[in-house]
């Protein structure tokens, strides 16, 4: 009989945003000890971790101060250096998910051929060093570009309907992609344990914002058939397969006007788009990555409840953090509210989110569209 | 229209044992910055506050330190010093719940004439200053015999069934109460806000262990009517008036074999008896708590599924902290573990505590009873 004795595993964060601060949650639940390295003193994981070290994410002593009080690392964030993590590696620590996943996911051009070579349905693309008129038109449009590296939440992207629309062209080495005439974009989270178990979690469905770009509100289950949702699980854990991925993988889909369900980009760590699996779910993802890279097994991903979750973005002016109607919303039925605890307000920035749960999905969005009138997160400044 | 805007006040929190721990944790979800007092480095809480105060809960420079960083008191023992609190409300922060209560509280005495007073049904009952045979024979056998002040988890209560036990009497203080012929033991939390709005959880039913003085198992909804369970929480709602309190309040319950109800004991803070909250109820008692000493409006207090509660006690031998078997409960479905990240074990203490939500209680029970036998908290010797 395999029994596991604790000590457990000491955790470090690198990234110390809130989702290193909601994987610090999930860890205190547990009795784990957790370090996290961030620039800034005031991070949202500063006030739920046990050690902060703050550094600069490309510190070199601060990662041999960290190799010192974890076991096991994981991260926040894509655009981490490969030798620092290596480092870490070497000292004999646990790195998760691997770096070598990282090359695949950081560049948009080898995540797609990523999905190509492992016969993952996604749309045409090119990969195009040097965006110019012609290398556009020559792709064909309507098109979207994506900045190969740095991207993130709707930075680095440019939708370029037409040649009438060449000066939104993004002047870095770019991918092109064919445009998708969506019908829905749905998102699915998946998570791998380290002797290759995977579950997935049910399949949500995200309204973008007007822009298309930053999550609007997130709804679970999506009005999707079972087929559909069977297809989707598998690809989600081919994917995790094929990466041979540790911990939680989020995918974003779409579904065209035929039909035809196209995998759109992953992200090899906790995502948005499964914040509502601490409220709805059996086991939150951040409990789940916790397990994957700690060697526990994966635990069920039981939708216990319809869910809507709706992030609660900044808006102007810039400043100190002012909350405006927390009480109200308090008032409402069935609404948890995270607010990471950001010190700074600028507009768009992710403040916090809120998960509405209930037993019809359409009351739940109307709650949780209240909750955004009347949540406001704005800057105030001091004189 | 009333709208509440952030900074919310500064928490903090006297006492960082498991209570403070989690009442961190609510805290964390909201963004608010808590300090907390309390003498250990390692206490649970110091892992997920924003500021810990190592001090000793008499040292008077704690207390002017604490009153610099908070706006806002609360604390998780019974056994404060008043004039320490009192000294906080000199500098203007809210102290909740109200010293004033812990004067009835910390008395068993005193609280059992509160009862009398409040015509909630309690157990008769005698003063008994210097308990000798002759007044126990005079209040006549069986009897409870319970310490005034001190008391905790059983210590400072003996049962004394005739006089060949006279021998288990206390040198102390005391009340004398009759014997209840206990047919179940029950529980409820109920939650008052600053403007008198209460609430009540579900009734829980409270197995005990052999010995009668430690929670073995919580289970909720307890079986019983409709109509026991509008007696109990109007009685829960009765209490919480008369003391004044904001906050969260736990009240023990006798049902005795005629099926009258009988308060037993209450606490004016969040309590064991309602860590089931945390998965089983839209609002954690936590976050109640929360809610109602920082003048935001109380939650829902809905049962979202059946549940069962059992404490991980350790075992021997002492001394410093090893779980056997955290992968094999947490292969069991529907099973939350919480881990309080206490540095030393004894036979005994508690360590943790899981909750297993189930659509029946009796396969919850069951999955339960394997997490205790499956789970063991024992201490290791480094020599």
């Amino acid at each position: 009989m395999n029994t596991q004795t604790q000590p457990v595993p000491r955790l470090g964060i690198i990234g110390g945003g809130q989702l290193g601060k909601m994987l610090c949650q999930a860890a205190s639940e547990l009795g784990i000890e957790v370090t996290v390295l961030d620039p800034d003193p005031h991070a949202p994981a500063s006030s739920v971790c046990t050690h902060h070290i703050v550094a600069d994410f490309k510190d070199k002593s601060a990662y041999e101060a960290l190799s010192e009080k974890a076991d096991v690392i994981t991260y926040e964030r894509e655009d981490l250096d490969d030798d620092l993590l290596n480092l870490l590696q070497s000292k004999g620590l646990k790195v998760f998910p691997d770096p070598k996943i990282l090359h695949v996911i950081q560049d948009k051009g080898k995540q797609k051929q990523f999905f190509v070579d492992n016969d993952i349905p996604t749309s045409r693309f090119e990969l195009c060093d040097t965006p110019s008129a012609e290398a556009l038109a020559s792709f064909g449009y309507p098109l979207v570009q994506k900045a190969r590296c740095g991207g993130f939440d709707g930075r680095g992207v440019s939708v370029i309907k037409d040649d009438s629309q060449v000066d939104k062209t993004l002047n870095t080495p770019s991918i092109l992609e064919e445009c998708v005439d969506i019908q829905t974009e749905l998102a699915i989270m998946v998570a791998r344990s380290q002797d290759g178990a995977c579950v997935a979690y049910p399949t949500v469905e995200m309204d973008m914002d007007s822009e298309g770009n930053i999550l609007d509100m997130l709804t679970v289950p999506a009005p999707i058939s079972e087929e559909e949702a069977k297809q989707i699980e598998t690809m989600g854990c081919t994917i995790a397969q094929a990466l041979n991925l540790v911990g939680v993988l989020s995918v974003e889909i779409f579904k065209d006007t035929n039909g035809d369900i196209w995998v759109n980009e992953v992200s090899s760590r906790t995502h948005n788009s499964g914040h509502y699996t601490i409220e709805a779910c059996v086991t939150s993802q951040f409990q789940q990555h916790l397990r994957a890279i700690l060697g526990l097994p994966l635990g069920s991903t039981q939708l216990l409840s319809p869910a809507v979750m709706v992030n609660l973005l900044g808006s102007a002016p810039e400043g100190d953090t002012v909350v405006h109607g927390l009480d109200q919303v308090l008032e409402l039925p069935n609404v948890s509210i995270h607010l990471y605890g950001k010190k700074k307000v600028s507009p768009g920035r992710k403040m916090g989110h809120s998960v509405v749960i209930g037993s019809s999905i359409e009351e739940a969005k109307r709650t949780a569209q209240t909750v955004k009138q009347q949540l406001k997160i704005s800057g105030e400044q001091h004189v």
